[in-house]
């Protein structure tokens, strides 16, 4: 993979002019991209800008945000061809920071769970995860050191658990939505990949133009609590192992670790979170469900056709759970400074048929905390297993430099 | 003024087919439109769908919202000639209902401060307010029963009062602004303009599929609590009468009326509201501002030049200000059903140089709580004056039926 922070050092020693480090970027596209799909369509012959802590960074961009420069298609065919005016908040965030936007990487239809034929880089018979698909696949073939995907149940941590990238789900609104094609108002959240925690928190730091984001170069010893998620059923045994290994090594390294039960008003939000999902979704995608409705993803449009009775009586009553939970889970990081957690329930699923299940990241998107996908475990086929840190809402430093500390002690494991 | 209700009544009783109820609109906007100039763009040769609670009713959007039937421009340059591919998620609940759009109404350049050519159809030599400009002058001069608008400072409840006619901002979120142009994704909330509060009630609950946000019959009498906003400034002698008459005849009509004192943390809010607005602004309109400088509007663009430099840190303080504010304003509902307050310092600016001030509107949009306006006055020259009825957040239907209860009283007076 390619390491934004090693492209930024060897940027700024003069060893690596910005235009060449974009041009090693798309000589990896060319090589890989025939192979792994994860592109939806790509710019020819750009240059970097000459200022800024990304110049010299190539950029994926998940095909449901808008930019000026390429087609924007959400991946449907009811998209086709579509331009926007403009380009979306997060992509102007980039282009200021100066990165250059490479390309338009592959989505589920709306970031729904319809696949793409996008291949997971560590094993081609198996599928990279959904919906941020195409970002994931990238960074993780080596083609780009970051993009931008995006989460409203698991979109952003599960492909980067299953394509063994570093990612993070920032707190609900650090980075905006303005621009992105919306599914669900409440939960829909921009995130990063990048083969690294310190990577990820390179992006993160730039785009926000929020140093405070940047890791420090000691970590201190986390208070970790691990948190099983029983009310989403068990894991497979790769997960287990997962998540055991990374607990194991943090607390050798010298972090507090305990187990930690969430309250039952967790495991209800954790419930409610389909239900406000696809509520949301019966309005943002109200035009694409029903003017186009033989155009629609199968498998979206089923969960909307299961979905569609729900009334805002039971809609209120989801959004007043997860604001209570919201108050609960508060409570738990008065005793640890992360959770550590199942990134998924395994590897990545074989075949292209399923991007995976987000039954382990539904409840953190709902409760707007900050998530960081930190790959711990390989299991059988070469597929990465990953684990998420998580820390309170509005502390994306803390999950990032916690999850720096795991990322750290697995490699010295 | 077309009334809603009205409209309903006659469809329902059969004394009046939806397909003649829309050729009424079309023929008043006809007769009105080339004087007051309220629309960007309309349909011809509609027709009504055969069943919906808002068949027959002829609808304005504001055209910063996507409309897959019309260009939808956002009042500037900018955006000559752009087609979104689909409908903003409040388009398609009209739709649902059985609404006819019958065009696009003006807006201030990106819902901000530079005005449209449109006039305040009570007094051409003044503005109808903005920026949902057109939206409140085309219900104002009887051309529509209903129009959609956006509020981020004042932008409903202040044309609303400018124009003499009802309108709601809704509970921040109640309405989806899925497709809808951002300027503070913190702020900007959908709103309904109408004859009447039972209009507006009427549209609110069809497009919202809530039938508790109908009025019943008979409106119990609120306790009010007046609130003259003095961290705000005074308001002139026209905003004062208004308020005046307002809680006066409101505790001749029965209703509890007593001052209220907001506490300093809901003042802080007050100050805090500009900068949040224009921090988001920034990040919404990124593309606009740095690749199309020379096409923002003015008044605009200085806005934004002002405060390209406010930190993320300022940011986070003015939202955690506004998080403890509306906890306190929660309190304030404890003793009191609404709150009655000023709509907009006075009566309509003359001239169309100012789009008129937002200073006792922003403090409601940052708490999210629903508003009412309610014409309450007319000053000289004609011009009307309205207050504005507030619950809490959630209690759109006792924001609605306080209102009520304050219309028929001033009527009565």
């Amino acid at each position: 993979m390619i390491s934004l922070a090693d492209l930024q050092r060897r940027i700024h020693a003069g060893e690596l002019s910005p235009d060449d480090a974009i041009a090693q970027s798309q000589e990896a596209i060319l090589a890989q991209e025939k192979t792994i799909g994860a592109f939806v369509c790509r710019a020819e012959n750009v240059r970097a800008p000459s200022a800024g802590p990304l110049r010299g960074i190539a950029v994926g961009i998940k095909d449901i945000m808008d930019t000026a420069d390429f087609p924007t298609e959400m991946g449907s065919p009811i998209y086709r061809g579509f331009r926007s005016r403009g380009d979306a908040a997060v992509v102007m965030m980039l282009k200021q920071a100066g990165a250059t936007i490479v390309g338009k990487t592959t989505t589920t239809a709306f970031a729904s769970v319809d696949p793409t034929p996008t291949l997971n880089p560590h094993n081609h018979g198996h599928t990279p995860g959904g919906s941020s698909s195409g970002s994931a696949a990238a960074v993780a073939a080596g083609m780009i050191p970051l993009a931008l995907g995006t989460q409203t149940g698991g979109s952003v941590i599960r492909p980067a658990s299953f394509c063994g990238v570093a990612a993070i789900k920032p707190s609900y609104r650090l980075l905006p939505t303005v621009g992105v094609k919306c599914y669900s108002w409440t939960l829909d959240t921009v995130g990063l990949f990048a083969a690294g925690v310190d990577d990820v928190a390179r992006g993160l730091s730039a785009m926000t133009g929020r140093p405070e984001l940047m890791l420090s170069a000691s970590v201190a010893s986390p208070r970790i609590g691990v948190v099983t998620q029983h009310f989403a059923g068990a894991p497979e045994a790769a997960g287990a192992e997962a998540l055991q290994t990374a607990a194991r090594v943090a607390e050798r390294a010298g972090a507090t670790v305990h187990g930690v039960d969430l309250q039952e008003i967790v495991a209800q939000a954790w419930r409610a979170h389909p239900l406000i999902q696809e509520f949301e979704a019966h309005r943002a995608l109200a035009w694409e469900y029903r003017e186009n409705y033989d155009a629609m993803p199968p498998l979206l449009r089923s969960k909307l056709d299961e979905s569609r009775d729900t009334t805002p009586a039971a809609y209120d009553a989801a959004i007043e759970t997860a604001h209570r939970a919201r108050q609960a889970l508060e409570k738990v990081f008065d005793d640890v400074d992360v959770l550590l957690t199942l990134s998924a329930p395994g590897a990545a699923p074989k075949g292209l048929a399923s991007t995976g299940d987000a039954r382990y990241n539904r409840l953190w998107t709902l409760m707007g905390v900050p998530c960081v996908n930190v790959p711990a475990h390989v299991a059988e086929g070469g597929l990465p297993v990953g684990v998420q840190v998580i820390a309170r809402y509005g502390a994306d430093a803390q999950a990032l430099a916690a999850a720096r500390f795991v990322e750290q002690a697995l490699a010295r494991k």
